[in-house]
């Protein structure tokens, strides 16, 4: 798997601006609309019951996060994303702190049943994802990204779908081949809800082109990573990363990954 | 209609501080508040039906945004905008996305017999709300404001309100007279809800000055359409842009529309 | 009481990252987060009944925030706050416009039997809560923090917990000693739920060390004095505020207070 791909990836999204159905936490949703605008996708939030099937059929992605989830929320993720099985629309899970409660792993378990087409979690949260016992600790991760090559390959395979670590490195995962992206800075744990965002990112990229989600996920990742690192050489703490950030997202261009 | 009331827009808005009721989205809340904060009003976000009706009555305006409505939230802005129509505190409906779904159609349908003073959204919405089939697409306008100039007279004529229409050129109408604005930036649809914000900014202008609700909501256009450009000036992409859009916010005096 | 222990608190929290479980309203949440973050606290916004009591346990602290109640969200407090009263976590109570209607009231009256360990709120807020008759007005203060001082006393004293007054010039009381503080910026009343970015960061202070909660609590209200000072130096408005305000917050060390 090179790289090469991931240039055209964004050529693509910038070509269809895929209409990308969130369904996530209070915490992410202006985070994620920003990412998704800066990017060239075209964010839409929502999520009533009486809807979500409909919207998720206008869709070219859903992206489901469970960082605040409540009952009527659960409710409507699963309506979304059996919507989204039906009409072949991929979708994208975030179990976000699924190892810190049961009432978030009993619901995570729901959802791998719904089929998503990429998992995007941390270390921890991959682990917790694949059974191990992994003590969860909010949307922190307690491991690194390498200890969870091994649960992210058996969770890709078992499920059948890309699962993506971030970390200070990075996984994509089919279960049978890995990329692994470096990049990034270390400011981004101390902003919140990058990783969510990138959730939302990994569904329009997938969105754009379903052809070939793995190296869709890629995509995304290598935006995060490269934006990242330039916002990080921008910034003067975890307030000034932000603009910096979304400011890099939105200068991407596909020559980018053009081999030179 | 000339633009020379709107400094004195501004200047009653700082005089007043016009305590804001928002019911709005979850993407827009924290964004919407700051945006009246820089402006000179004073938000409240609240919408448990408990204590919205008791609420609007200590408010200058109401503002409400269908954008992530779900069953509660559509009870609790009716009791609201029930209670506005009953006290005469004028009203604003932002009907985001209103094409998309059959859901948001009729919970509109139902708040148009409840008088919002002024409807503001992006030329999609105006379409459908008027009545005219337009295939929704997220909160993303997909026709120029021009195109629904027509509806946006129609709508306004036949409900008594006023309707303003976002876009490259913005459109403020009563029905029988209608004025053009000019300005903002290309960077503005690529932050997320800045139209949920101009239609909080609306409702802080009506509340400030019911009395004149077709240069109110110019005046909170004309304000949008200045810092934007301003902003826009100042911005690397729209990470950068948003700062600096508060900040013009915060730094326009009433002098801007004065003649020279 | 002298402020010798504030940098003692920082390095604490530094060490200790206390994972704090903040129930705030939707206005808040991103901000709250992203200021938890910067201090290095570790954030955690969840919500639901199913889930709140097992993760108080897993948590240093829990903040509770009123800002968008509505009754799902009252009832998860109180599960929440039962919890930590039953494990002996402490926890913060942000008040917010418990002045304006009746609904807040009541709801208050209830959370102060369930003794949080701090109250945090502006002077209006303190009096309302004190019972002391005060028109409510949003989120916003219309008396100064002196004039709370008794109220905030009587509180403290009859609730046997600490209560801390934001404004101007903010105090801390047990009911018996205060602490003033001054600095802060007049462009932080112009910046959205920096109040409740406050009550969430004492919780932060008090969960990374629970044995001296009134130091605790003047840590929290001295780096935001600090931070924004500094950030209101760096700033052109609201905008350009909130990204100062963060990198402020992060670059704060223990050193700050230490005697020179």
């Amino acid at each position: 798997m090179t790289i090469a791909p991931l240039g055209q990836h964004l050529t693509h999204l910038h070509q269809v601006t895929p209409l990308t159905h969130c369904i996530t936490n209070y915490v992410a949703m202006n985070s994620s609309a920003n990412i998704l605008l800066a990017l060239g996708a075209s964010p839409a939030m929502l999520h009533a019951e009486q809807e979500v099937a409909e919207f998720v059929r206008l869709s070219a992605a859903l992206s489901v996060n469970i960082g605040t989830i409540s009952a009527p929320w659960a409710h409507s993720i699963q309506i979304a994303a059996r919507a989204a099985q039906a009409s072949g629309t991929p979708w994208v899970l975030d179990p976000v702190a699924v190892g810190a409660t049961a009432y978030r792993q009993q619901l995570c378990a729901e959802l791998l049943a719904l089929k998503p087409a990429v998992i995007r979690g941390n270390a921890s949260e991959i682990l917790s994802l694949n059974g191990i016992a992994n003590p969860g600790r909010g949307a922190d991760s307690t491991v690194s990204s390498e200890d969870a090559h091994t649960a992210a390959r058996q969770l890709a395979r078992q499920q059948g779908c890309i699962v993506g670590v971030s970390g200070e490195t990075d996984i994509i995962t089919d279960g049978h081949q890995s990329l692994r992206l470096y990049g990034g800075h270390a400011l981004m744990p101390r902003v919140t809800t990058l990783g969510c965002g990138l959730s939302a990112a990994v569904a329009a990229f997938v969105g754009a082109d379903p052809t070939s989600p793995v190296t869709a996920t890629a995509a995304a990742f290598g935006c995060f990573a490269l934006a990242g690192e330039r916002a990080g050489q921008m910034a003067s703490g975890p307030g000034s990363f932000t603009p910096a950030f979304l400011d890099a997202l939105y200068q991407l261009t596909p020559r980018i990954w053009t081999p030179v």
